[in-house]
């Protein structure tokens, strides 16, 4: 048998403390947990079934598939009416909390018919507000991913061969992660958006539109998943952005940075230092109590300033933001956007991503993924080079 | 400017005829559709958006990305509330489908709110009705998919080198798929089952169980991703489960083989065998008409008869089906299952996976995706010999 919890006890302790924090927050008497991502979060592996944690009282693990898990609170069911008795025996919940942003209306409704006297409120938020606040050894972990994916970006120069085509390089730096062990899977929330493995954008295929809320294009290869590498051979005087999968650790960083064949224009050069500059600046700017939208409005000035502002976050088709959060999924709290109503907090993990597109040449720009001190970011993806990287 | 419907016009008429179809049976006044695999279903394209189809006129599509996009009833919006205006115009629905088994809680609460008085119904099994049944365009599509998985399958024995780990290979196959043209994304319906570019399974990690509905299991690389290769030296043997993604077209095929390394004993032998002869089976008696779970009973006969039911479909975890319906997504209509109440229909195409679990060795069995015809089955995934296949 092979115990359900995989966190060590403190680890979990603390969690399952800022879940209750925020169901005291809404006067919530419980949530219904059945969300992967979440799942992960609170017990550290994906089962398929159903966490419910009590206001008071431990936590129960209702469990379909695998078997094979034990633990305090394990009860196995087949199907989702089965938890209504184990719930019974404690307090009926008289407002309960389930993931209504992620979990389809069918299911919530027949989850609801388990507490048919039961307030139904929305525990997505709460628990995207968890999340958003890392421990120490979520760090850790998104660290270490850190790590990984940029020893794999310091040998992508090697992996480019004369004569390849974006969808080439993308192959090998996709074998290269997974030999250095990328799990592959790039979580995110929600079922609209769909990515595989990152995106390498190459020349103009940079300024496609897709229709995804990603902050860079690409038509891709097929109109089923249309974004990314379309098979654009690399040119001298192109720009090859890497913006790949960084999930090493179930707990993921997200990196990006520019390299080139041949020269690059002035233009596509000073996008790039403004990249890199709006990141040195924010670092030092971002601290707890910040509003995300100030960060936004501070990298939105540079680029005007620079005159810059027609490439920013795309030329035809524009992303709206310049930041999310990182972890579990790719898009979590808190988001670098205009209208984002987002307090940055000690704790948070966040990945800056100021690109432009450069008509002609390509994407520009890099990403680091950042952990909020209180003096400011702190790099989780240090390890490699900001500058153009040339593929000689 | 690009046309938003990439089908040809006879194509898409017939979908949305098709639909219609669907909408009359349940006395629907319109559907509203968003989710990603029945927006490339009814227009060829991936898009962000709302495509709405009344029971009568012109369906109309509601674009929040990408920009670019134009055809009759193309209308761009920014949030879900502006489709209130255009949909205004034509009759107001009195009954309504929406995606309710995939559409999250939230989103379904949102959209129901434009049509307030309407009455809101299930349009997830209408489509999926509608996706059972494919169009002779269609199974082009699949079988376009099938010749190239089957492309790379027969190299796969050239791709294994000794003193490899299964995941080492998964990798070498991996790149093999999308060098040649492998989309990466495998679309599996609703967000609780994950998978990465299928399932390489060696050994006894076959019987490690996974928390997701697929037929075979392995422990992973990591909790937050637990099923298929974990690592395991491929030792002499050992059989090779070969389960790997198939879309190449936006339609995909599953096709599983098996290879060993050194000799396999002989009850592995005769379970593959009585693999391929079930698949032999039913492809005679599948005809339209009859009942899904006739196929599994007679599946679950030969097992039976030839005294291999401890290890049919697993070994300490089991799956409870043989086959499903497969297309955009890998989890269509038919299910194969002992309590499904699908029947079979001409144009139906299905994947039959009558794998086994042997103690020690490792999966066996064999898949492969069929048409259902008048005559039986006729195999989209032919051309890969489906004995167990030797690495020298």
């Amino acid at each position: 048998m092979d115990p359900l919890v995989l966190l060590p006890f403190e680890e979990y302790t603390r969690r399952i403390d800022s879940i209750r924090a925020q169901l005291a927050r809404e006067k919530a008497d419980a949530t219904l947990v059945t969300d992967n991502a979440n799942t992960y979060y609170i017990t550290g592996r994906v089962f398929t079934g159903y966490i419910y944690i009590p206001a008071e009282g431990l936590p129960l693990f209702f469990v379909r598939r695998p078997i094979g898990l034990e633990g305090d609170g394990v009860v196995y069911i087949h199907k989702p009416e089965q938890m209504a008795e184990s719930i019974g025996a404690l307090n009926i919940p008289a407002r309960i909390a389930m993931e209504l942003d992620v979990t389809p209306y069918s299911m919530v409704t027949r989850l609801s018919s388990i507490f048919p006297e039961a307030e139904i409120i929305n525990a997505s938020a709460m628990l995207r507000r968890c999340r958003a606040v890392k421990t120490a050894y979520e760090v850790e972990r998104i660290s270490e991913s850190g790590k990984r994916q940029g020893a794999v970006y310091r040998r992508v120069p090697r992996l480019y061969r004369p004569g390849m085509t974006d969808i080439e390089l993308q192959i090998e730096i996709e074998r290269a992660l997974r030999l250095d062990g990328c799990l592959g899977q790039f979580r995110i929330s929600g079922d609209s958006m769909e990515l595989f493995m990152g995106n390498i954008l190459v020349g103009d295929n940079a300024d496609n539109p897709t229709p995804y809320d990603f902050a860079m294009g690409g038509a891709g290869l097929d109109p089923s998943i249309p974004a990314g590498a379309d098979g654009t051979l690399i040119r001298p005087g192109n720009s090859i952005m890497v913006d790949a999968n960084g999930n090493f650790t179930g707990y993921m960083t997200d990196m990006t940075r520019t390299f080139r064949l041949g020269n690059l224009p002035e233009e596509a050069i000073a996008a790039h230092q403004c990249s890199i500059d709006i990141c040195a600046h924010l670092s030092e700017i971002a601290v707890p109590g910040i509003e995300a939208k100030t960060l936004y409005t501070e990298a939105e000035h540079m680029v005007a300033e620079r005159g810059l502002t027609a490439y920013f976050m795309g030329h035809h088709q524009k992303a709206g933001f310049i930041g999310h959060g990182v972890g579990i999924e790719i898009n979590e709290a808190p988001v670098i956007a205009p209208r984002s109503r987002d307090i940055l907090a000690a704790g948070n993990v966040l990945a800056l991503e100021p690109k432009f597109v450069i008509p002609h040449v390509g994407a520009v720009g890099i990403e680091n993924t950042y952990l909020v001190t209180a003096s400011g970011l702190k790099c989780l993806t240090p390890d490699v080079p900001e500058q153009i990287i040339e593929f000689i």
